[in-house]
């Protein structure tokens, strides 16, 4: 990390990026109110950092520590005001900001009636932005696989609705791409592309997603700690894209006999994140526990812990979904969950 | 599990009893306004069903098939309402009620001047019972291991300095018990016993435990999945002492790296035991967390999440605190806990 | 599953396949030396087993409950005598019989000079099939990530330089794919196709290696349970291409404290996969404990619980290796623990 | 940790013991052939180092930083040669020589006769330990725990038998004590005591049977890292007790969905615990799989990873044992086990 003097002009950031590219790495540069800071990606034992500390212009340069290091607090001392956090925005809505975000919709896209249904309902319940799966991740190559396995038609088609439901109802709209090949296609028709728990170290899908420009929904894979969750979104990072919501989704289980919660939902990494990062992290009830029955307490518990947002499967007709039945909440549970949702993070947060 | 009739006689319910200790089981009789249930502590395999379900007075016999019985929801049935929990009575205060209850106090006891200093600190932050260990379970035999470590007379002093803290400040004591032979010595002086989560399956202590007829707090393994955690709480309801406070504080971190929390706080194992059993279940964030600048935070959810109360350690003076040093809180961020659940849970209670 | 009578003839097949692709899913027609199979990709809510019991030919039609089916153990009762497992060749090389295959070579592919010194050095020491990576997942963006990094003329050199030294000492070559966009590049180049455990659940990508029709070696993410490992190897299964090798390379680590191995070697995984499906598992040491110190001893083990291979990491200089130095071994390591397992695998199967 | 002078006088070590227990520490002396080593039990930071170091005789004194210390490498060298370790004796037979120890027997004492049956079996099959569980941690209150259960009298008539079955097949016996008012019983009877994975936690427990003398088997609770495993140990050792053989058993499966072993047998944990200690260490694949098809795989397994020993549940009809009927082996197979595993035994140690 380099961080440049405030008076520090072109040139000199020039000079030192050009510095950085000669030894085959790459320079981030983030320009704030306050400074410039420019970041290593690459191999950093190719570089001096007393060589680059000498340089004009530069204040400080030096090895940060974490495995994350474009996205860490430390890094984001550009911003104006110490201890701020990024905004994500999308159209209107701001992600990381005074009051928490509302990701609803079908698990699975399962027709256009289906669909505009669905994001109506949520709308009125007073969700901010629609989400439907096409292209979705199975356990079982013999289960349903979203409306995108049929074909690019089928997937473009199904990619089409969505866009028009997010417009309809005044909805930005997010999908998940599960490969690189999708990626060119999804970004065409969404707001925020979603990378799945499952696609969590497939660095090549997050190349291709962060080069899009678009926000990034970001999952942590539940075999993975925190550290390595925040270590991983860095390749996001790398490719000059902040605008990156993390979010929690439970680990693994762990202990004998079976289960009681798909996963486990592990909370605290919601204030972790939040003091390791600048970058905004919420949380996915309904995957975590794969119950119904525990969405209104998880999600309370979530904004309560902190979190920016919450992002839940609705559907009309939960015993009928095609998908995680078991999981799916009526338009009518999301808004009580998001009336006391908004009130718990008023009182959280000392506004109340 | 053997459900009489409402009209069954006293005679009846003997003549039930005796089939079943005949055959070498004990019978656990729990008496509610509307009827009476009989429970098989033992062997069931050793008794016919068929034959117990013919007896006079005796309405319904059956398996049950999740490995608590004593302790489970349908068990409950004996109550006046349908879904009615347990409330556990400790003086004024009770454990799963409408209110959350608040556990308070030094990790360790580590004079008599410490304990009053800081009992009067968390009485006057809101707190409603005091906690203070005496024995203490440490990782490493090189630690220090409580004021009870020296031998029985120095126990027992720090044992009576509890007590008269408790009656100084209106405040009901509990402590941990170790081992079998602390617990005569223990249940002299404090309202509520605990049992620590490494000693979570130690069913020798806790039938020793159980028979003091005393309420007992009883935590969950770091290994144990929430069914195997209420399967051993069953050997503390047979003995006959269903006044149990369950406690959630963190399982074993997994996944690659060092791990940003100390342990994983499964706050989902909150709703999921309050829709298993009758019994109520708090939350300790302090030991989950191992880390002082995270306690604000899980308190809230775990609240949010339903837990009927916390149990948070607390000392005048964090940085010199004998054990556990990094988790302590002052009795100041204590009472801006308390403000704050307080309302979180009234909110999601439907009560605010 | 659709098992066909003996004397079924190729219209009678041709007629239940038919009836299959009408209701939209895949068949899997398996032709053994004593019958056929057909097996069924995709959603079997979708189409009635007692109606396909009822076409001309078949013999038996029924549900595999086990979430993975074309790779059971009872779909291999095609194969001429009962409990026979797959043989995947790979030129002369067999995986799956009766001795064990030794895999070897650098983690990552540095140089050309060092790639052949190594496979001279592992071909002299036992070896029979050659490894190098080229497109590296790492865990940090900062960390060398292969030479196949820099471009795609970087990479068809390296990959050229694999194919030559394969050539030159004997060897058939295996390297990782890690993004879709490879697999035709790496297809030209190399005998088997690696899919990395952090890729695991990509069932895009396995889709896309399994139509190359070339041996895939496939390895289990360290945070899901053998279950899920089998689920998703169906994947690859369902594409029509049976020639998988298993591969066990550690879960994660579970309890408090820094974990003095990497992964935990989950050697049982060997004989339960033998067990549940008809394909070959080997077992690679080197990522699961990341100590050199410990190789040795857990090649000999893997061995013993009945691996059909080993899969170890080799450097002319360990200390100097780019990638993952720390778990390293010498040829002349390599050497004793072949010698050693050789004899061992001579002993488990009783032909010693 | 002392290392006293190799000339250094009896009252040179008494000074520095007096030193020691002076700030209310106490110390450990170990006498070996060549020095005698002096460690320190209890708070070290009020002890300084550089005070010790200056005293007369005193060779070194410095901190051991792992949370193990008397049971580490480094300590064993007071012994005659590098590198060795600890032979515990019980009878004729050394556990942590050159040939693994078998220790083979019923998970329950059912019967007189059924011990004396399996005894006479496992002596014939070539077992050298006898075990019997008479008191039996089980995860439900509702199933058999042992004729211990019954009462004192009914657990000292199946200690007798123990004891009687021993002498009459020439056997040293081995027992779990699970509560430590069993303590001094059980003691009277058997060679060695068991503590139980359950109670691998449990300090009061472990002190009372360390200060027995008798050799201790101690499990690897199935939520503990090695790490932690070794920092509870040395509870034994810290009572001076250092016959300790360790024993892994298998810890809490990780991963969504049923689990196809019971535990997941961790045997890198054998060479681990070889380098951190100079203790014997054994596997139980029993208890560790729970699954009779797979003992045979993962003992060798254990005995090529290293292990100096297997602890195998045997019963003369395993379809109707009490307790874990599904892991039980007969004789018959325990004898293969013992004869394939001896010679792998040789193989790894480079003396066939």
């Amino acid at each position: 990390m380099i961080i440049m003097k405030k008076d520090a002009s072109q040139e000199q950031i020039k000079h030192v990026v050009g510095e950085i590219e000669k030894r085959g790495l790459k320079a981030d540069v983030s320009k704030g109110a306050f400074r410039t800071i420019i970041g290593l990606v690459g191999d950093e034992t190719k570089i001096s950092f007393t060589h680059l500390a000498a340089l004009p212009g530069v204040k400080e340069a030096r090895m940060v520590e974490a495995p994350y290091k474009l996205i860490s607090r430390e890094y984001s001392s550009i911003f104006e005001e110490e201890g701020q956090s990024r905004l994500v925005k999308v159209g209107d809505i701001e992600i990381g900001g005074d009051e928490p975000v509302y990701i609803a919709g079908p698990c699975a896209v399962e027709s256009k009636e289906q669909l505009f249904k669905i994001a109506r309902e949520v709308k009125e319940a007073g969700a901010h932005i629609l989400r439907g799966g096409i292209f979705k991740p199975r356990t079982s190559v013999h289960s349903f696989q979203g409306l995108g396995a049929a074909g690019r038609q089928e997937a473009e088609e199904a990619l089409s609705w969505l866009k028009e439901a997010g417009q309809r109802f005044g909805l930005p709209v997010l999908t998940e791409v599960r490969g690189e090949t999708q990626v060119d296609l999804v970004a065409e028709y969404v707001d925020i592309l979603q990378i799945g728990a499952r696609n969590m170290y497939d660095q090549d899908l997050m190349a291709a997603v962060a080069r899009k420009g678009k926000p990034v929904l970001y999952k942590r894979h539940f075999g993975a700690s925190i550290e390595e969750f925040l270590s991983f979104a860095e390749y996001i990072a790398a490719e000059g894209n902040k605008d990156i919501i993390l979010c929690e989704r439970g680990i693994v289980p762990v202990g004998k006999g079976k289960s009681l919660t798909r996963y486990t939902l592990d909370l605290a990494a919601v204030p972790v994140v939040q003091k390791e990062t600048y970058l905004p992290i919420i949380v996915d009830p309904s995957h975590a526990t794969g119950r119904r029955d525990l969405i209104y307490n998880m999600s309370c518990a979530a904004i309560a812990a902190g979190a920016s947002g919450l992002m839940i499967e609705v559907h009309h007709n939960p015993q009928e979904a095609l998908v995680d039945a078991s999981q799916m909440i009526t338009a009518d549970e999301l808004r009580e969950i998001i009336a006391t949702c908004q009130q718990i993070s008023r009182l959280v947060r000392g506004r109340s």
